[in-house]
């Protein structure tokens, strides 16, 4: 696809060479997400990041990384605007919003209504997560550290072995996620849930027809034995009828130090997309993984900033300036000590 | 008047001078709106953006206009401040607040308050907004954009015929529209609303003796037909007693495609200070006239971004500096396609 | 200390040394605040700044000090964060924020929250208050206050006599600047206070061996005939059993015009945290002073913006290079008028 001047609404617009590109670029950003330099090629550029739903570290890593870029925010965090109470379609909201900026993040509660706003928005616009439809960006920055973390072992996502683990059934992550998998070969799927809260059957089907390997479990020691990715997600208690019932299955799904030395193959990498539950009675990665150098969250969070600065340059087309506004960083850097 | 260090508080205070010198600034402005070239003339300098009351647009309107001259903003979108709810007077939060910035535009529930805000503030202030009192910006940029539209037709202001039509008893910004086009020559205004919401009697007294040719009418197929613009607002169904009344007056005022082809001269330019409500049961400006291109809404609030830009520019005296800090966009430019 | 990539969670972590030398690097910062020169040493930085608990001008303080100094600031304002209502542990939340940005200032009603943060965040955390444990930067505005108030009489902060009036039980800003002046020599501290609303044995203990002289009384004229500074706190009605009671307390601790002439020594400097309450019931420091030139309340806060600008200078050691990424002011500067 072509990207200068796109909106990215959903992971449905890429072919594997997309995916490639964003991932080549998000490697290039890295200097400057690490601080070693420090760009300013998008300097007078103006981000309107609006999020009528509250998310503080979606928001802030979007923002954060147009800043990163040189680029100016202008946001909104949560549904405070009277005009969409007072019943004014999205279309005029967009048409308006998009008045003030360069391009725009959105994020709002209700499925589709980022494609909504967006085809009446005169600038770019970047679906910062629609309800339990689309969170294009959490989905990318997922591939991209599944495809970091077996780079950094001499190996490629062709191949991946991944097992997808909790609530398949309402996670919108690990739906886009299963979808963008789809484009590579020799990927095998373990899913591993509670029967209430599988995988939608469509998805499975549509990864089959791809060629995707898919296994089904509700079991978890067994279903972790042979993978390179565990992929933990949380049993959403509020599906069940009870807590009580929800124990009973969240019982079955919880990684800790012990149950991964015992059943994991040396160096598995452990993903989330967070935010984890730290409450004892509802924590589906334990803390005591936290000094697990295969614990892959926080580096997943920290791709997120190189996919949406890959992603504004490409939009906004200036991928290959981005070193010709750069300088060394000259404060303290904690990130290189 | 002389702009520099000034409080922009209330269109009282500007002479037809003082809002053709704005104007002025603000057609100079378009280019860097447009995203043709970009000024850092006030780089280093801060906005503070502090809205009291939630308003998304016309906050990050005012935000969006200070970066666009370079400038950084800080702000406060809502009443989270403790403080007031402590009962500090606003002339503190004023005295403390206008230490961090070099320029304020607030908005707040309360009239007057602004203008009590000021008094006491070390910076200029502007008046985003104080209730039911003044939002002098949206005056201005409704003003600029019957401007804007009559020179494309070869007009000016002076001459003008203008419908004014539905609460006209409570909507600001139609009393401080009327106010501004007292300023002017040969001014034809005819007023459109239930007897009930008519414009209060000082205003159309005012606008009389200043030389205003006023006509009051409750019907508006006719009364559209010989003007240059229509002006709608809300009928604010609160006012009434019940939503059956309020029913029956709206729906002799909506517009729509087939009203405005039978009843309008060609080329009859449509305005609405927005959000106009897309509920199909009170919609007063149908979407059915979203592809008309006399349909000047969205003019209406990229004018604004340009208006604010001027008035920043010129409180701060920096308009002949503007270009002097200039270089041309090197990023994809939505407007410019 | 060393500040260069510090956190600065307390007072305590200070020797008198680093006291003096925040404040010699606050005093090097005031030619920006006030908006003579203008500096981009920070230009590309990012400040996340972390509110969890509302605080406007806290907040836009410690981001206007950030882009005084050329950096950008991302933030939250208030608890909106659905992680950490879903569970998330403070350190996962540390852990992903600070990975966007350079620095942090974080506010948290709980008590010890921000030294929790700051023990998983990979960049320099400042505590922007965690609430009624620590308000670093507040003590050292008001230390700094002192110092430049005394210097203007040809006075040192050694040998002070200060008079701390009102609910010294709660009110952690005297707690924190009652520990800070232990650190300096011959200081004479008169506490003021109904028996009830005593500062703690513990600090008075503190101070006591530390060399500093304290003197306790419930009764306010006598008690600030012998000072150099008079620093006012609130009387906290919610702290006693009925609004009588309090209003009882709270006549004898009102400061006005007529008691500041009849007992103070002239040029009694006049101090106060703010906000202060304006409502006639509460005032405590009445609105009759604000022409007094010894009014320094909003030099407190003024100077707070020179403090914040310090610490950020400091712990990113960029001290000594913010005049070389500096130049002249162009625009309007009400603060030289």
């Amino acid at each position: 696809m072509n990207f200068t001047g796109a909106h990215i609404l959903s992971i449905s617009q890429f072919q594997r060479q997309d995916v490639e590109q964003i991932f080549s670029v998000a490697d290039r950003m890295e200097p400057y997400a690490l601080r070693k330099r420090v760009t300013r090629v998008l300097e007078g550029a103006i981000l309107g990041n609006m999020f009528f739903e509250a998310s503080t570290r979606t928001r802030v890593s979007f923002g954060s990384a147009f800043n990163l870029l040189g680029g100016e925010v202008r946001e909104t965090a949560g549904f405070e605007s009277s005009a969409l109470v007072k019943g004014e379609s999205l279309q005029d909201t967009a048409r308006v919003l998009s008045g003030f900026s360069d391009v725009i993040c959105m994020r709002h509660p209700q499925e589709g209504s980022v494609a909504d706003f967006a085809s009446a928005s005169r600038v770019p616009v970047m679906n910062g997560g629609d309800g339990a439809n689309e969170h294009p960006t959490q989905a990318l920055l997922d591939l991209y550290t599944i495809g970091r973390e077996l780079q950094a072992k001499g190996r490629t996502i062709d191949g991946l072995r991944i097992a997808m683990i909790g609530d398949l059934r309402h996670g919108r992550t690990v739906h886009s996620l299963s979808k963008l998998l789809s484009l590579y070969s020799n990927i095998q799927v373990m899913l591993i849930s509670p029967k209430e809260l599988a995988l939608p059957g469509a998805i499975i089907e549509q990864m089959r027809s791809a060629g995707v390997t898919v296994t089904v479990s509700d079991e978890l020691n067994n279903s972790i034995a042979n993978v390179d990715i565990v992929y933990s997600t949380r049993i959403q208690e509020e599906r069940f009828t009870s807590k009580a019932e929800a124990d009973l299955y969240r019982g079955k799904f919880r990684l800790n130090q012990a149950i991964y030395t015992k059943h994991c193959e040396p160096n598995t990498v452990i993903m989330h997309p967070l935010p984890r539950d730290s409450r004892s009675d509802a924590n589906e990665l334990d803390s005591d993984l936290d000094n697990n150098p295969n614990l892959a969250i926080f580096r997943q969070t920290d791709n997120g900033l190189l996919i949406r600065m890959a992603l504004f340059a490409l939009v906004l087309d200036v991928v290959d300036k981005v070193d010709d506004f750069s300088r060394e960083v000259h404060w303290y850097n904690s990130r290189q000590q």
